[in-house]
């Protein structure tokens, strides 16, 4: 890399003991510099050659962290946040139909949206994540807070085969979704797509609108499939096929889809995965806490499919924690295989940043620390005891990190963590919400 | 609780908003207080009362917290903290003697042994660990070095069928052994027992050796057990037997007996455990990251069988971190029995504290809050974002909180973690003595 005579001017310069840039892929980078302008990486430099090269307004200096993307949860539902921990250690079927949903039925609306929402940032940011894949309703509140709070979201328009807050009919579903699609278009931060909420709960007819939609107007589709062998048992009384195959005959298997858990999978669906692009969301806690299966994500990167990585939601979790995450992923897929070498440390931070970006469709412009992408970037503090000794940066971000070691975090450039502490939200105003909404649900009465 | 006319003096009174004695099982006490004496639990009574009967030198208030008896680290192997991350992602026997033993065989020593118990404990203590059961070389080591730090641990006398730094002989194993127990007997923080490594590296006449010292000292028999279905294939093959049923012949299956790993275990192995009393000490994260196989816990938990939890060694974890094990544990137990109301949230916190106590033969001294047992006291400050809202105590330490929000720590008494801070530890030495390790370790070439 040349060293030009007059410094060039940039906005940022973060210099950190490693950078990971996840592409290419497995590698660190030793006391390395990153340079930002306008919100976008322009360079990756050694330390020394960064400081001779460039003039930066601000200098952020972390020789004792690793430089990451910005990490990506590919699945929540965040209104959800606010109904952590509040049904735990139950049966499926009990803990939706008998907590979850009569609940909901009770709080759901713009305010609940926005609220979780906001509460669910604020700990995605001291986590280091710095996008996420929203599956709730009211997607008008959802890009409006996301939006309000600077934090880079897809944001699904929900199609469902009942009647909810949000919408009544199906048409009602896509008309009032196609309004927030052309308010938030080419927003810098907002994102739009489909978000039907499973085969099981979603008409032929509906698919096939939302086929044809994704293909004109290029949406993502992000839909739970096969999040446990009972549904494709149902599917195969009702449709005489698997859900991924009904899908298929809908035109909706293609590299658009996100199918979030896909627990129950033969090595012909992986393999069709595969040759048609769809990336695969691997939310391994909730599969986990709520008895769904187990996704066999080793055999789904053997085959090549894209893979991603998600929570769901704070009721099946408990948290946003995507070092939790990433770390249950990698450990969860070797015990299922078998095999100690599966889903190795890069492959899962791979999981955790691009892959996640790719199936969002925003594998372009985030989930990676390259020249021209935007500055979505997190820096983990690996001073503490509990990552020393440090042999190898990657392991230890998968292995032994927590997300509280997360110090700065920037989205699109802007400066959304220093040293620990969120910049530009209102805590005591966000507690002061959440213990309300605390003290209302906690007196709701359930059915026995 | 009658309050008496004139206040009582204790030492220490620590008000919680929520205490979780563990002993009785799932019971939470909002807004109570512990009173501590001479090292000593003497009351748990509410807040109101508390400040009215007794006069304490020390009143520690955490209205935001919860109080949980110290955890438990049934297995590990904390020299290995010095070796945190240093082989992740290979097949068990590559790992192992490409990698690990060679490391082992030039590093293995006093001061290896000290040094990464100073590490370890460091991070137990910020971790709210307050004891645990060690199986390493050089228990003499081990012993002062434990003393020395104020932390309780059950150390273990090592036997194995090979030559070791420790020891060379059979013989030898037995009367250097022999002389770390009489040296430390009735310590009021470490307590002896045996560590046969395993049944496949110790031969019948020195298990029979350790069942008939075990018997006539009193001693618990530490030891791994079917870590993986292999193991017991060759033992078929060796013996004719599973190993269990080889140790049960040779007397060893009984209620002193700490059983560790125990994946491969048929339901008739289940009910010989539940009948004979023995402990098993579940290691789930460590089973998963070298793909050893699923130990039942939740099948052992129904046959009443004690169950008791640990992180294993940092080079197969890679950290000590007890929230992260009883989370894994939990969710775990969900997913391999397909029920997701196993190993509920109150039944993983028993495992971490009072199964892990009575395992090591210490559940009469610690591992619940009542009155006449060691104060070994961890406090979990509730009060972050992550761990709001806040519907149930116990469910949300062991599905939402990190170690980092352990706040305070106390060892039979002793302050050991003040509001985060390492009370008497020298934190810059240990960093400098990690830091020396770090460079001689990743220098050591291991074979290709």
């Amino acid at each position: 890399m040349p060293v030009t005579a007059a410094p060039q001017a940039c906005d940022l310069l973060i210099e950190a003991g490693w950078v990971v840039p996840v592409e290419p892929h497995g590698v660190v980078l030793q006391d390395h510099a990153v340079a930002v302008s306008a919100g976008v990486i322009v360079a990756i430099l050694p330390r020394a050659e960064a400081r001779a090269q460039y003039q930066a307004a601000q200098v952020v200096s972390r020789p004792g962290s690793v430089l990451v993307p910005g990490l990506v949860n590919a699945h929540c539902h965040n209104p959800m946040t606010l109904l952590r921990g509040v049904a735990d250690d139950l049966p499926l079927m009990t803990w939706l139909q008998q907590h979850i949903w009569p609940i909901e039925g009770q709080v759901i609306g713009p305010e609940f949206v926005a609220d979780g929402i906001e509460l669910a940032v604020a700990e995605m940011v001291r986590g280091g994540t710095t996008s996420c894949a929203e599956n709730y309703f009211f997607p008008d509140v959802q890009a409006a807070t996301y939006s309000r709070l600077g934090f880079r979201a897809l944001v699904g328009l929900p199609v469902i085969d009942f009647p909810t807050a949000w919408a009544r009919t199906q048409d009602e579903y896509f008309e009032k979704g196609l309004e927030v699609h052309d308010n938030w278009r080419r927003h810098p931060l907002v994102s739009i797509c489909f978000v039907p909420h499973a085969p099981y709960t979603v008409n032929d007819v509906a698919l096939e609108r939302i086929r044809m939609l994704s293909d004109q107007l290029d949406l993502v589709v992000h839909c739970h499939i096969h999040e446990t062998a009972h549904e494709n048992t149902e599917a195969m009384k009702q449709h005489g096929s698997r859900q991924l195959a009904r899908l298929d005959r809908l035109g909706l298997v293609n590299d658009r889809l996100m199918a979030v858990h896909m627990t129950d999978l033969s090595d012909a669906e992986i393999a069709l995965c595969a040759e048609r692009g769809v990336s695969v969301v691997h939310c391994p806690e909730s599969n986990l806490k709520l008895a769904s299966g187990f996704c066999p994500a080793h055999k789904l990167q053997r085959a090549g499919v894209n893979l991603a990585l998600g929570t769901d939601g704070c009721a099946s979790n408990n948290d946003l924690d995507m070092f939790g995450e990433m770390r249950t992923a990698a450990l969860l897929a070797k015990g299922v295989s078998g095999d100690a070498s599966a889903l190795d440390a890069a492959t899962t931070l791979r999981m955790a940043t691009l892959g996640g970006a790719r199936a969002m469709g925003l594998g372009e412009r985030t989930g990676s620390i390259e020249p021209g992408k935007l500055a979505d970037l997190t820096c983990v503090d690996m001073d503490p005891l509990e990552t020393q000794p440090m042999y190898h940066a990657i392991s230890q971000l998968v292995y032994a990190t927590g997300r509280h070691q997360v110090s700065d975090v920037w989205i699109g450039g802007v400066r959304k963590l220093d040293a620990g502490v969120l910049v530009d939200m209102d805590i005591p105003a966000i507690r002061a919400k959440t213990r309300q909404w605390r003290n209302r649900i906690a007196g709701i009465k359930v059915p026995a």
